[in-house]
């Protein structure tokens, strides 16, 4: 541990998850003294008709 | 917040997705006081083969 | 299956999970054709100091 | 319930799915005095791109 | 990785905790090839007004 | 979304809180596009005997 969750839309680049679990482990790391050899970032993708705001799918949102 | 995450079989159409959705959040607006633009519902999608009751698999199974 | 997890601040009262918990499900059994004896419904709560929104924690936010 | 939730990467065959979650199923049973009838047990998986140990992705990664 | 999340009440003591998460650990590493140091196991409880089968909170229910 | 949630032990002060969500919103909005107001970062916090690694329990452990 930890294990850190991240949800988000599906069709990030390689690259940005390379950079975003970094910094997401830097975060750890500086903030709340993790052991970044036993912490884990993994992220689960959604497409835009799996996940609402308000009451309204992502595919029926110009904002999200 | 708050955060719904719904875990099914795959298979529902948007069409189900869109009215769950909207379901869902009105039962946390209605029941538990939520902010609407702060809700969000999200739906994880799993293969038959990827889930398991009484230690059996969806695909091995009849009922479920 | 399915299985729905609602993430929310601690302090609704048994009558609101009560009524939240029944309502999601009949939402679940009527829009995504579930099976309500397989059908789970968990709630997690978070102080406020759990929980941002836009990178500012519960405690000191006015809105959430 | 209880609900078990395992998160690992992609690319197990059916055959060791079913043997897990079986196997899982005995320990929750075994240990936890679960009732298997209401005891679900999913399986998440991932990409080596969408997982991160010590901030590197799987895909950058020898040892996992 | 993996990382394997069991839900189920509160109430379980030190050691059935103990005897369980050795068990899982073991069964991920027979049937998913687990590596142990890469493989956490984490458990949350819920109190009996957090969870509802079929619509029914735990604490109104008799069979769960 | 997106939503981020941190799986750590219980223990760390508030303080470490305020700047660790900042620091991953920062880090979401930088790396993966993310609109801040419609992103949240929650934290669950485990008692050292609710979590293992390598099937061990936290209380067991010297090294997490």
């Amino acid at each position: 541990m930890p294990f850190v969750h991240v949800h988000m839309w599906e069709g990030r680049t390689v690259e940005q998850k390379r950079a975003l679990t970094k910094a997401i482990t830097d975060a750890m790391v500086e903030h709340a003294g993790a052991n970044p050899d036993a912490l884990h970032v993994a992220i689960s993708e959604y497409p835009r008709e799996n996940w609402a705001r308000a009451g309204v799918l992502g595919i029926d949102r110009k904002d999200v």
